[in-house]
């Protein structure tokens, strides 16, 4: 099999590039490298089966020109990863997250390239008030740009699969950790550590129930969906049936790290931004049917993602922190 | 009040227009008058509280220095309608519907404009087999680049209002006729009955089952949705609780035109073209439980839009014809 990856010199990128090169497909990775690191897929530039492309893929002429030469699947992870950025700056979504898809989806007309894998978002269920919360849920309220950016890319995928005979497995993810984690909650809190080992400020209350997926479990999950199901339109939730609060997250952090003593700062509401979905708890039954489940819990996700980045302080440095 | 009008000059928007005129309002319309005519705004052009100006909404600066001067709402209208061109054109909604919901609600921020209506399609729904259809429906899966950018518009009106402190009134239409009604399917029928009064080719089986809504009905039930609902999101269906079948409809142009013998041909399928949702019927309850209720029926509606264009010839000339 012949894959492009977009964003895949990013954290989850890179992993399922290092996937399907040992499953013995051909990748071929384009990133901006806004957010990925050399660090991530150096060590495959040897590699024949491997190719690497720095593109924006904002440029619609040099996206249909890319994806030239035969490839089979897409596996568009490239996207702002941003969530509470965008009360801030509200077009970055709309630039880098929805715009990009069309040309993605236009590049894949062109070269007649008629499989997708999409990462979208837990986000995306907004406000909902079912959980776990199946992919069937009520038609949810939107509470960021960038859930609506995700939602866009989902409704434009499924249409192009409708006009173009297109196939496509649209993911829906919670935060994903584990090694090369570069940006969220764990990420932040010890890049607090770093600098002052006896505190740890909070954006919210710390009482926000989240849910945290390990990211070999991730790439598991999404390769079980693709492998397995094969309607025109699959769409799954991606996560586990485990949540945490954000407060039992920093003692986690605190006790992996060794530390003692740590005053905690906390913020004043549930939700750490405007925007923010206090609660996430993904019902995963469908994929769960196809014969996938995730190996490591929340706290093992979390000490594994610990560990990483313990061992690869280089990536605590730099400004590669988006919150959670 | 103070409201702006984007595609004010056009079917739904020019009616609008006099309606809120009539009710004392002040009123500025925008408009780039690629489907809005001059025919439907001219007679207010004299009246102290109407201003048309001419814009292109794709304009993100120009929008900006167009919402200055001090608005109570916006009424986002404008649109590209031509449901099922995004097969054909598929980059076309994303410039005409996705930036421009940007841009108007940036240009809301910028000029602290705090409500917002938005004309959203019973489309989104997609391939939904709930009928009639609630807004609560399940998690739709989109089959047109037009339903995908409509979600998206929602999705992005939704995180505004979450993040500025706005508020909107977002409506799912069904296809709504009347006066000034320049395209779909009983326009289309008209000019078919023009150029050969003894065939009717239709774009499907005639099967197809549709609700239509009367323009004043569906007027009114905006203005009544904003009266009487202020919570921070309200969305409502807009529709009747009738549908018909595409032939039927036929029959009634036929009938009201006074004609006989007319052969039709009918097309292949219940859709009638590519991500066309070949069962539209929406569940109106929510806006019938703040007193609205439509006032014709749907075969009064199409009577109302024959006598119409009978009246209004040249509507029937130019390139104006946009599918059903």
């Amino acid at each position: 099999m012949r894959a492009i990856i977009t964003g895949g010199a990013g954290f989850i990128g890179s992993n399922l590039a290092d996937f399907l090169l040992e499953k013995g497909w051909t990748v071929k990775v384009v990133d901006n490298l806004s957010a990925g690191r050399k660090e991530f897929y150096e060590h495959n530039l040897k590699n024949p089966n491997y190719t690497f492309e720095k593109l924006d893929l904002k440029d619609a002429e040099a996206v249909k020109a890319s994806f030239a030469g035969g490839w089979d699947i897409v596996f568009h992870l490239a996207a702002n990863a941003d969530v509470k950025g965008g009360w801030k700056n509200p077009t970055i979504d709309l630039k880098e997250n929805v715009i990009t898809i069309s040309n993605v989806l236009e590049a894949m007309r062109e070269n007649k390239i008629k499989k997708i894998m999409f990462s979208s978002t837990g986000s995306i269920y907004g406000d909902t008030n079912v959980f776990p919360t199946p992919e069937d849920a009520p038609f949810p309220i939107q509470t960021s740009m960038y859930g609506a950016a995700k939602l866009y890319g989902e409704g434009l995928i499924q249409s192009y699969c409708e006009a173009y005979d297109m196939q496509c497995w649209i993911y829906r993810f919670v935060s994903i950790m584990g090694e090369r984690y570069t940006h969220g909650v764990v990420f932040n809190f010890l890049q607090q550590l770093a600098k002052d080992p006896k505190k740890l400020e909070f954006l919210s209350d710390g009482t926000a129930l989240k849910s945290y997926l390990y990211v070999g479990d991730c790439i598991r999950g999404i390769i079980q969906g693709i492998e397995k199901s094969n309607d025109k339109i699959n769409i799954f939730n991606l996560g586990t049936p485990e949540e945490m609060d954000v407060k039992t997250i920093g003692d986690t952090v605190v006790q992996k790290m060794g530390m003692s003593g740590v005053t905690y700062e906390l913020g004043p509401e549930p939700g750490g931004w405007i925007g923010d979905n206090p609660h996430i708890l993904l019902d995963i039954t469908k994929l769960q049917k196809l014969g996938w489940k995730p190996s490591l819990s929340i706290k093992e996700a979390i000490e594994r993602t610990v560990d990483w980045l313990k061992d690869n302080p280089w990536a605590l440095g730099g400004d590669y922190f988006r919150g959670p």
